[in-house]
C-alpha cells in the first residue's frame, strides 16, 4: 500500500471533519496516514483563492454542508464556529512540533473540539492553553518553542513543501503524487493508496 | 420519498459526470430527478465566485479529479475539455426548451459527449446542430426558438430561481429546501430524499 499523506490546517473549515473522523477511520480501515500541518492561508492568498470571504451563499451552505456531513460522522458541532482564526500560523506552528514529539493528533482533535463544540478560536486563549494542558502538555514550554524561529521556518517550508506538490487547499490528501483535496475525497485516496485507482 | 431537482448547467465542468451518469444512477435506484437547466455563469459572475480563471493549481486540479471520477464511473473523457464556453447562454436555452419538449435530458448528455470525449465546444457549431440530430431533432427550428427571448426570459426566470434556493454553483441538487452541492453530494441528496438526513 501507498503511503498518504494528510495535508490540513488548523483554520480550514472542513479538516474538522477529517480531524475528528480519522484517527477512528484508520484503525476501521487499516490504514496509515501521516499528518502534515501547513498554513494554507498563505497559499490561498497567493494564488487568489478567496472560497468564503464576501460570498454569503457559499459560505451559508458551506456550514450547512459540514453541520449535515458532522451528523453524517456522528460529530458533534455548534456551527457556524469563529471563522476565520486570527492565529491561524501559531494553531499550525504548534501542531507541527506535536507531529515531531507525538502528541500532535491529540492536539488536532482537541483544539478542533474546542473550536466546533464550544466556540473557543484555534490559536487563541483559552482554546490553545487548554488543549495543550488536556492533552498532557505543558503550555508555556510549547508555545514558546512553537513562537521561534526555527518552528516559524518550519511551518513555511511544509507549506512550500505542499504547494510544489499542487496542494491549493485542505484538507488534501497526498499519495503517489496525486492530491485529492477535501474531506470527501479520502476514500478515493485510500483506494489509490491501494490499488493505484479510484473505485 | 421527497423530490429531487437537479438544477445544472451546460458549461459546468463537474456536472459532465452528473449528466454523464444520472440515466443509470436513476434506473439503479429507483429515484425520479427533474433536470432544471440554469445560468450559473450569471450568478457566479454576480457573486464574486470565480473558482477556475487565473488558478492554474486548482485548474489542474480540477481536469485531474474529473478525470479520476470519470474513470471510477466508467466513462470516457478527453481533457481537459475546451473551457469556459462562449455560448453557455444558447446551449441552456437549447436545454431549458428540450426539457419543456421530453428531449432535453438526450440533448444534455449528446452534448457533454461531445464536449467532453469530442473535444468540441457545446452551444457551438457544429456540437449544437450535431448533437440535435443524433437524438432526431431539427436544429434549425430549436435553434430559432431557442434564441427567441422568450426561452431567454425562461432561462433567466430558472436562474433566478435558482439563486433564491440558494444555488451558487453547478451541478446541485435541491430536496426539501436543502441545497447539495457537486456531483459528489448526489449520493448525499437521495439519502435526504428518502430520510431527511445524510446517513
Amino acid at each position: 500500500m501507498r503511503p498518504i499523506d494528510f495535508w490540513f490546517s488548523i483554520g480550514s473549515t472542513y479538516s474538522f471533519l477529517t480531524v475528528m473522523r480519522l484517527p477512528v477511520y484508520v484503525r476501521e480501515h487499516g490504514v496509515k496516514i501521516t499528518w502534515r500541518p501547513f498554513n494554507v492561508r498563505s497559499i490561498m492568498i497567493e494564488q487568489k483563492n478567496i472560497p468564503f470571504a464576501d460570498k454569503p451563499s457559499k459560505s451559508a451552505y458551506m456550514w450547512r454542508d459540514i453541520e449535515r456531513r458532522a451528523a453524517k460522522y456522528g460529530l458533534s458541532a455548534s456551527l457556524p464556529a469563529p471563522y476565520p482564526l486570527q492565529n491561524l500560523a501559531l494553531a499550525n506552528q504548534v501542531a507541527l512540533l506535536g507531529m515531531k514529539e507525538g502528541w500532535g493528533e491529540d492536539y488536532a482533535v482537541a483544539t478542533y473540539r474546542r473550536w466546533f463544540q464550544q466556540g473557543e478560536p484555534a490559536g487563541s486563549e483559552p482554546n490553545l492553553s487548554d488543549s495543550l494542558k488536556e492533552i498532557g502538555q505543558d503550555p508555556v514550554r510549547i508555545i514558546e518553542i512553537a513562537n521561534s524561529a526555527q518552528i516559524e521556518d518550519a511551518l513555511a517550508l511544509e507549506t512550500e513543501k505542499a504547494k510544489t506538490l499542487g496542494v491549493f487547499g485542505a484538507p488534501s490528501f497526498l499519495v503517489d503524487g496525486e492530491v485529492f483535496w477535501g474531506d470527501d475525497r479520502l476514500d478515493d485516496a485510500v483506494s489509490w493508496a491501494r490499488s493505484g485507482r479510484v473505485v
